[in-house]
């Protein structure tokens, strides 16, 4: 079998398109569209699809299952953005710049509850339809918790690099690895394979956000999409960040908390020296290789998954591009 | 059998005083035992009891049901409030006074997810899960459009009393509705009394609106326990003040015009000064016609209603004790 993962963006791109959660009134029903059609990498409905194919045929039969996945995704970058003050969701207005935050959180909830809806009414095994459910729970609910934890950082001047790993967990991954496994649920996969497909997701997780953490610093700003050094100028507590705050010397820890501090500076300028600090302890190599680290965590789980090899490796091959994504 | 409301009360009380949806991390989690404690009437918990009460004889089975749907109208209640910019709530500073509003948007959310977790957990039966998420579901969404249309009313110059009377139905009734049922399911009711169930919920439930908007202007301020004429005050679009608009010739239109964009005004003259423009158009005499009026539709519903008439004696019961709370 084939698994081209590009046709499978293509058809849960599709999908969402067509997709129709509610009509009325407009105004809280269009930021949901609006939302959905930003596109993205639509990682987890792919993960969905990936799980269901270990042992599935028919994409097309998990397909809106996938789609509520993303779109719970979604709800949680729309309330995400209001809380993060995001005048900007790729290079689009946010809903709450577009519309307001009051239709910003109630688009949000109703979405949400749209979620539900569309996973009750695609699924019709009532042992898949609790497993999901129960799966999907946890996961919505560690997402929720993730995200305080990352805005409680930011009020904290120290953060652990495991406090802060725990916390990408919660906030990232476990819905990776909730994706593949809803999958692998509607496939009717074994509980050891289910286990094999959630780590899988969880360690990918962990490593795609560190990812994130390391392309902000050292990624190619024209392939990156995003301006490099972003999170240096916000202070944001990254691993890279955290790293250096714990093997700083005191002299070294001096120099980076001026530039914590510091209100008048110039963005390139900051970047520059922090990066240098981070150059100077060796943050760069240590955060790939942690990378590194993550990733083949995630590749083991494979030798633990009972599926035809060229399925699991469909599954390496997308990580791998996610992984590769620019550098 | 006898069904005393007030016991009925203690039981969800001390349910919902032992629940624990969650514990980490606590900034997470407090604000959702903090706003379940902040008390009120807990009809739609209630009406969950009397709807399975009809046929049904351990209230205990459904308790956790009851609570669960208390917990969501909890979860409105916390996004409602950042939406409204309400200081209090029941004289409590609101969640996103005490903690902030990123707090309050994330717990809230997390409420929601706990809902569902819950009402997975506590029904067993695989049909009745699916027809009360389903119950559930439509409400749900209902009062995220109820509260989206009410508003967009604020922003806009004119209102129908019939478009009012469905915003009220959406934001207020179909939940009380939807509680009725759930309990209904829960017993096993037939789908004609579910129905039934469902109307009375409706009817009483814009009968119950109604005479919010009543109270506020005619209430009782020692009993009522608000401010009377707040909405008045905010130029809050009620069924009274519609109804104004409606019927007031041109010169009474133009005074009562005067009111609304008065920016300078002693509040307690304007208070007195609409309240004569309302009585001079025979708008209380009107709006207590028309509570009666949906009341007398709600219990005409128990005509329909096969159950034992000492049960369905004891929901009219409790609906004549909410009607008659303060005049």
């Amino acid at each position: 079998m084939n698994i081209d993962h590009k046709k499978l963006i293509e058809k849960v791109n599709t999908r969402i398109e067509e997709m129709k959660l509610g009509s009325r009134p407009p105004e809280l029903y269009e930021p949901i569209s609006y939302i959905m059609s930003l596109g993205g990498k639509r990682m987890r409905p792919l993960l969905v699809l990936f799980g269901y194919l270990m042992y599935g045929d028919e994409a097309d039969e998990v397909l809106d299952v996938a789609v509520a996945v993303e779109a719970f995704h979604n709800f949680t970058l729309m309330h995400d953005d209001i809380m993060d003050n995001a005048p900007l969701r790729r290079g689009k207005p946010t809903v709450h710049e577009k519309w307001n935050t009051s239709t910003a959180i109630l688009s949000g909830d109703v979405m949400l509850v749209k979620v539900y809806e569309q996973l009750m009414q695609v699924i019709a095994d009532n042992t898949k339809l609790r497993h999901v459910l129960k799966t999907f729970n946890q996961a919505a609910a560690e997402v929720c918790e993730g995200q305080e934890i990352d805005m409680l950082f930011e009020n904290r001047s120290k953060v652990s690099h495991e406090e802060y790993i725990e916390m990408i967990r919660l906030k990232t991954a476990v819905l990776l690895a909730a994706s593949l496994k809803i999958g692998g649920i509607m496939a009717g996969a074994s509980s050891e394979n289910l286990d094999a497909l959630y780590d899988f997701g969880v360690y990918m997780g962990i490593g795609f956000q560190l990812m994130d953490d390391y392309l902000d610093v050292y990624g190619d700003m024209a392939k990156f999409g995003k301006q490099v050094g972003g999170d240096i100028i916000s202070n944001k507590k990254t691993y890279l960040l955290i790293r250096a705050m714990e093997k700083a010397d005191k002299d070294l820890l001096n120099e980076l908390n001026n530039w914590i501090s510091s209100t008048k500076f110039i963005p390139e300028v900051k970047v520059l020296a922090v990066t240098d600090i981070y150059n100077r302890l060796d943050i760069k190599t240590e955060t790939r290789d942690l990378i590194r680290h993550y990733f083949d965590k995630a590749y083991q789980q494979l030798d633990r998954l009972d599926a035809p090899a060229e399925r699991k490796s469909a599954l390496k091959h997308y990580a791998d591009a996610l992984i590769k994504r620019d550098h």
